[in-house]
């Protein structure tokens, strides 16, 4: 090589030399949404040792391409076909290799080229790949709860057999995981999982009936995407976390406990066998867990705020009403069931969140339909991957389906 | 061996044969004390794994001879040695070793028979048991904060090369060593240390001139003895507890920040760099960190009950008042100093406290003639072991010497 060409080389060159090697390769499935769009930041903060390699969203194209056009990924996917041609006209221009449909996460998932596949896509779309990437043992930080809630058993099972790191992303779960560093996975004696309760933390069971989507979009303290907000406020989130942990931590449900926490500072604790219990805190943004699942089991500075418990002053706990929030009874339910219970719970509530949204029914109808599906099933004990997806239809057609029935 | 004696042996016996060699062999040095008896407690739970092989007490005679009668150690020691005689007479009929005067700590430090030297001696008495128990590689759960605090640069040093282990006892220092547990030493940006604020928090700085000795010794949570009761009112407790934790965990003062929680339940937090804050709770009950340091780094059942947070509602949080509580700011200057300084805060407030006990100086007093040593002294930035207990026997003779003069 000539000398004298060294001069040309610019910060970003140099840093691409030196962390080129070693930089940890990111994969974000579903970058357009609320923890997308955070975990981008995250990543913007964390230098040149982070590379984005693959990028997806579902239909939000325009963004998607945005996002290409400024992190230059190798791939980039949008798993509705119908925006693909839209797609390559807006970053025709660039070297990425465009995927589109369904499968095109499975296939981001095994690219050779990912370390960390970020998972934040809502719902239960992105469950194949995930399954794909632990079988390829890539370390996988979870963001959607889904994956181990319809698969919790089969996941953990796939990760554990093919040295899949798994780190969850989710405050709560995130908040379990640092705490339970304190000990031995055997020492722990109770998980006690917080949640701020959403908007309508004190209603009663008669004036939950009346509350209008507006109202169950405002959530108190945390700004996330319209499913998981209304999930919040139904309790549906809490039930599912239950669910989640339980797979996550290898813990009984039993030892599984929900806790009232307005200020959302506490983000969950856990109780060890000596009655220590260990809790982590910070202030509700999303940053600091997606950092952490990023650089685990590192940490390094970030974009998070600090807390300041003097300024914040108090911090208040109270038990759940299960009688106003039935969803949360029916999570444990669906929990000690196991097998394709928690699939049908699932998919029950999506169906539900989705009416709702689009102002079909009211805000008590989510929890009665998640309800009735949950009657009518015969939840199979131990189930395949397959079971769980049949599940997962048949509980979709059937909120529809009794929808339907009343409307006649 | 003769067939049939089998049916002799008692469930003890087994235990004995069954641990004996694996069991772990403590000291306790200052046993008839608040600590000293809870530890008894702690120990009694955790059945035959935790031997007692010595116990200790300055002069409390006849507690300690009742605690020998009933743990049966290999030694029981007596520091003041005009009791030595009563001891004899009082368990002469035991197989125990009787020790007498200040070296016989410092002899049971260095026992073979010892694994775990728990140190719960008020004051500046177990220093030299305390560095001899380090040099010869023992695990040291240390109670009282005055080795660290006036030798802390010493002791760890002495630790780290021989060996031994250092698990803080005290609440918050308990906390804040399981709270690291959650990340590496080097991302650590922020030791909190919490405080209940004592019988006086919200005094001002006129009203705290008037303060009884009934008043001071009444401490709204910890139940404790009367030095440690007096340092928590005068808030010297968290100053020596800030200069503790410096040593302890490697941290530069400025990390290090004092919080008043006065409902005792959150006892201390770690603020790592990426934001994240791990906090331990329990419940005001030495029981639990005591426990922790005998079984660290396992945890295992024990006789500490269980927080409720839903039943205790709320926390609340606020800034220490320093001009109230002069002590404070002394300490982080004392921190910062080095050396000598912090060896003549402890000795001066020792002297002081024993003179408020006994009436004969005022509450406030004591801040005032830490702060008269500390102006008058001065400190050696490099102090060896004798530098350090030179500036300790100044400082009690210059606080006497004050006051002296002043009733003259």
């Amino acid at each position: 090589m000539a000398k004298g060409h060294n001069h040309f080389l610019t910060e970003a060159h140099i840093s691409a030399i030196v962390y080129g090697s070693m930089a940890k390769k990111i994969a974000i499935l579903g970058s357009t949404g609320s923890i997308g769009k955070n975990a981008l930041r995250v990543i913007d903060a964390l230098g040149p040792e982070y590379e984005i390699v693959a990028l997806s969203a579902n239909s939000s194209v325009e963004l998607l391409a945005e996002q290409a056009r400024r992190y230059q990924p190798r791939f980039a996917a949008i798993t509705n076909a119908d925006f693909a041609d839209e797609l390559r006209e807006l970053v025709g221009d660039l070297s990425i290799e465009i995927l589109a449909g369904p499968d095109s996460l499975t296939e981001i998932a095994q690219l050779e080229e990912v370390d960390i596949l970020l998972t934040a896509i809502v719902g239960a779309a992105g469950l194949p790949a995930v399954l794909a990437a632990a079988k390829c043992g890539k370390t996988l930080a979870i963001a959607n709860k889904e994956p181990l809630v319809i698969a919790g058993e089969l996941l953990m099972e796939t990760a554990r057999k093919n040295g899949s790191t798994i780190v969850p992303v989710d405050s709560e779960h995130s908040a379990i995981f640092q705490a339970m560093q304190a000990g031995a996975p055997g020492e722990v004696s109770k998980i006690i999982l917080t949640g701020s309760g959403g908007p309508f933390r004190n209603a009663t069971s008669e004036n939950i009936q009346n509350v209008t989507l507006k109202e169950a979009l405002s959530h108190p303290v945390w700004d996330m995407g319209p499913k998981i907000t209304i999930d919040s406020a139904t309790m549906v989130n809490k039930a599912l976390e239950v669910i989640e942990a339980h797979w996550l931590f290898d813990v009984p449900v039993e030892k599984i406990e929900v806790l009232i926490h307005p200020e959302s500072i506490v983000h969950s604790l856990v109780e060890f066998v000596d009655g220590s219990l260990i809790a982590q805190l910070g202030n509700p943004d999303m940053c600091l867990p997606i950092q952490y699942a990023l650089t685990y089991p590192a940490r390094v500075g970030g974009i998070a705020k600090r807390v300041r418990l003097a300024n914040i002053g108090k911090l208040t706990f109270e038990k759940p009403n299960s009688e106003v929030f039935r969803a949360l009874p029916l999570g444990y339910e669906v929990a000690r069931t196991g097998g394709t219970a928690a699939a049908v719970f699932n998919a029950a509530n999506e169906t539900a969140v989705q009416e709702f949204l689009e102002g079909r029914i009211k805000f008590v109808n989510i929890a009665e339909l998640i309800e009735y599906c949950l009657n009518k099933h015969n939840a199979k004990t131990t189930a395949s991957l397959e079971d769980l997806l049949q599940a997962d239809a048949w509980a979709r057609r059937e909120v529809l389906e009794c929808l339907k029935q009343k409307v006649r």
